[in-house]
């Protein structure tokens, strides 16, 4: 056995992570991806594909309970494993729900929490398959799978874009991590003041606070991409902010990216919190994470047919040669390097 | 939300988990099986079904790094959730693995790990598909999902066994539990006397220490029921011990059981064990859990068929009608009854 000691944070997870993909077990000729892409793709029929996505969710380091009702958690964790289904074009249909619980949480706050999954489970189509249920000394450990399908015609991944492709991005990124400085900043003054009277009015955060509690997974744009017979070159959701995942996308397709930070659509609520907390807001934008929104990539052609027919997304740059890397157009025309592709 | 507190342990696992099972997402016409059996079936073509399973494993709760070295730690987890595909009688295909790492853990660790997790893979045939890697602040909580497959005609599950059906035990009995025994006495024993130099001599009991740190799956025996044409009419996997297996198996197929104590496998090894540490076999045998072998119904006919090619399986009693319950008849010819069946 190993006598040598190396701390995780000395390597880091992604170096861990790529360590532990050279461990592939058995050749199974079904297994189409493995590890790397959002979900897991194993052949299931002669046209059809099984995906298959994993996450767990860790009490004090993924949520807090102090600010997250359980309800909304359960809906938000299903969010987050049905979008890595959605990224790849695929339709989610049933969920594995495993908690490891600490004997301080009670029957009414799993109860609650299971509202919320069965909510999620519900809007987006997938029955609860079951899981397990066991004790942690500790904190509470949650880990969803999600099960789902995608034709095999219709299976998008991460590393088929191609140069000159549009980046397109749904709805608005920021928000998610706005609501989270609100809800942490009034988390802040409730234990500074300890008065549990005083209930805090997020009325006024209303929309940055739901799209943290409550995001939603965006079924809707594969599903209206299929209706106007569009499939993307490549796709992947937004959990970790713009510039994580254009970056993966960029190492899977072996390409560049010039993205033009003025399209990066940000809501005037996001500006507002950041303005209020003095922070940039570009960075929320940027390298917020949580959003669940999609990027994808288009031949410039399928924009101009799409747009046509759906108006909730962004062009924000173009997939370039490798050579160029990940490039940063200000909207005051500088060009930020990102050089994490090597 | 609610404001009543009701602890977990006020209510118990079983009594949460029937909770729980109330709530079922959206109803999929795939979904043909979802909580209730060893793992949920989803139709995935004319004739395949696809299984899916999973299971969490924490640290303190279920494993203890004092005793059980990681690599063997990941061959026990792989075994444990692929018996769960294995009672459904099904091969087991691939493997999402999530992980909940406190820092005080070393990449070494992991890496070992992962090699156990990968020679399990490759012993029944398993893809590792990937996963998850997150931070705990406490303790290690893993978090394991199988993807496996079966033809529909070979399904089996827990609630189709025949009053009259032979109930049949795979190998023998009890002996994870005395290997668990010998663990923790020499646990203590080093707790003790802290001497980091005496390496406890395990020779003596290297069966049974083997049987609770490296439990093999029986892929084997599915693959030769399956050779010889013989479909059990319900199975289940020995994970929590035999009387709470065959309680399962009989209410979910409605009837009763009557067991012979007599006729329950157990290794004189086990015996040994039992003797040394002045407690009864028969409750390593009856309770104990963790042997993952499998326990199956079949018909008189298909008995006596099959013991002609495959000889590891003892019958240790009987399906009986659902009002005479869960019978033992101990070796001197007592009746003793469970009544857990309610």
């Amino acid at each position: 056995m190993s006598t040598t000691f190396t701390p995780i944070q000395e390597i880091g997870r992604e170096k861990l992570l790529e360590k532990l993909k050279t461990y592939k077990g058995a050749e199974v000729g079904a297994v189409i991806h493995a590890a790397g892409d959002d979900a897991a793709v194993i052949k299931a029929s002669a046209d059809k594909l099984q995906l298959l996505s994993s996450d767990s969710f860790v009490e004090g380091a993924d949520f807090d309970p102090t600010y997250m009702p359980f309800t909304h958690f359960g809906y938000k964790m299903v969010t987050a494993v049905v979008s890595d289904i959605i990224a790849m074009n695929g339709e989610p249909k049933g969920l594995l729900v495993n908690l490891a619980l600490p004997n301080r949480m009670s029957v009414e706050m799993i109860e609650q929490l299971y509202e919320g999954i069965d909510r999620a489970c519900k809007q987006f189509g997938m029955a609860i398959l079951g899981g397990d249920l066991t004790g942690n000394h500790q904190n509470a450990v949650f880990s969803l799978t999600v099960q789902g399908e995608v034709a095999e015609v219709d299976l998008v991944t991460r590393s088929n874009a191609k140069q000159g492709d549009a980046i397109c991005v749904t709805g608005d990124v920021g928000a998610a991590v706005a609501g989270l400085r609100i809800l942490m900043r009034e988390k802040k003054f409730w234990q500074e003041h300890g008065d549990q009277q005083s209930q805090p009015d997020l009325g006024d955060y209303k929309f940055v606070v739901e799209r943290q509690l409550l995001p939603v997974a965006r079924l809707d744009v594969i599903k209206t991409l299929r209706a106007h017979d569009v499939t993307p070159t490549a796709m992947i959701d937004l959990s970790k902010g713009i510039i994580k995942e254009v970056t993966s996308l960029c190492r899977q397709s072996d390409l560049g990216a010039h993205l033009y930070q003025a399209a990066v659509p940000v809501a005037v609520e996001t500006r507002q919190v950041a303005d209020e907390m003095e922070e940039d807001v570009d960075k929320y934008a940027l390298f917020g994470g949580e959003d669940y929104e999609l990027i994808f990539t288009l031949p410039e052609k399928d924009v101009d047919h799409f747009i046509k027919h759906f108006n909730d997304f962004s062009v924000i740059g173009r997939m370039t040669p490798k050579e160029d890397g990940l490039i940063l157009q200000t909207a005051e025309g500088d060009l930020i390097g990102f050089d994490e592709l090597s």
